[in-house]
């Protein structure tokens, strides 16, 4: 019935446009707003939108790397995006954010595109060979289910924000 | 180097598992709550943690018979669950949630692991046949990508709630 491939490449199709789908709705959700709509926390006490915003893009950075697809561009986003919680020391400007997210999220997607099914359940840079063997499932493909997830997991957050 | 079959069923067992975990967590999350904590709003003004609970089991519930497994159990919860927005309707008691979301749960477990590779990428029920000649992303596997990225989602608007 399909014209599009084997099995295999259809279950992959299918992982990169849940990805691609999460992508472009965050995308949509943040590059709307400001610079001050920006510094609205998603519930009191909790992490303001900038700071969710360059959280995820940290997290996709680093995911070019873990795939094993080439360096990453910005490891200097780790340290206020991921070694810091929120509010604790001076973020990157909105405008900064922005033009990275654009950025590496344009490189994942066609890069990601040129791996093949075989490809996807190869190691991912955080598991060691050793590892790997006895841990089979610690793969490129679990590592962009995680991800899409824990994109989706703070998606959840910045709609929470009007 | 792997004794874990063929590409595709690593491929599957990698999106089984991404659902499984984000169940699990919510497992977790939710049935350690009394029901004075689920009453909790996860922001000021937004769902309650025991309607996030239900919403989430009623998709569950549905996912179950749009996967093609066979009839849903509890259609009776759509009605508060997803149809109307919280606080706008008497919902079941914890206690029942809980019952429903274990036994929910666990065919979706059994029964998904016994779909082969080839399966998942059969048409879900939500789309025509005649829609999937034209659309044929519109399968099992994507399906269970969306409702995982859902679930993830729910949780990550749950997790903000102490």
């Amino acid at each position: 019935m399909s014209t599009n491939g084997s099995v295999e490449t259809q279950l992959v199709d299918s992982a990169l446009r849940t990805w691609q789908q999460a992508v472009d709705r965050a995308t949509k959700l943040f590059s709307r707003l400001n610079e001050q709509e920006l510094e609205r926390e998603v519930a009191p006490e909790k992490n303001r939108l900038i700071y969710l915003w360059g959280h995820l893009l940290a997290v996709s950075d680093a995911m070019y790397a873990q795939l094993r697809l080439g360096e990453r561009l910005y490891p200097e986003f780790d340290a206020p995006f991921l070694k810091a919680p929120d509010k604790t020391v001076p973020l990157p400007s909105a405008k900064e954010v922005k033009a990275a997210w654009d950025e590496v999220h344009e490189r994942l997607r066609v890069d990601m595109a040129k791996l093949t099914p075989a490809e996807w359940v190869e190691r991912h840079a955080v598991v060691s060979e050793e590892d790997f063997v006895k841990e089979p499932h610690r793969n490129r493909f679990t590592l962009l289910q995680g991800r899409t997830a824990h994109l989706g997991f703070h998606l959840g957050q910045a709609v929470l924000v009007k």
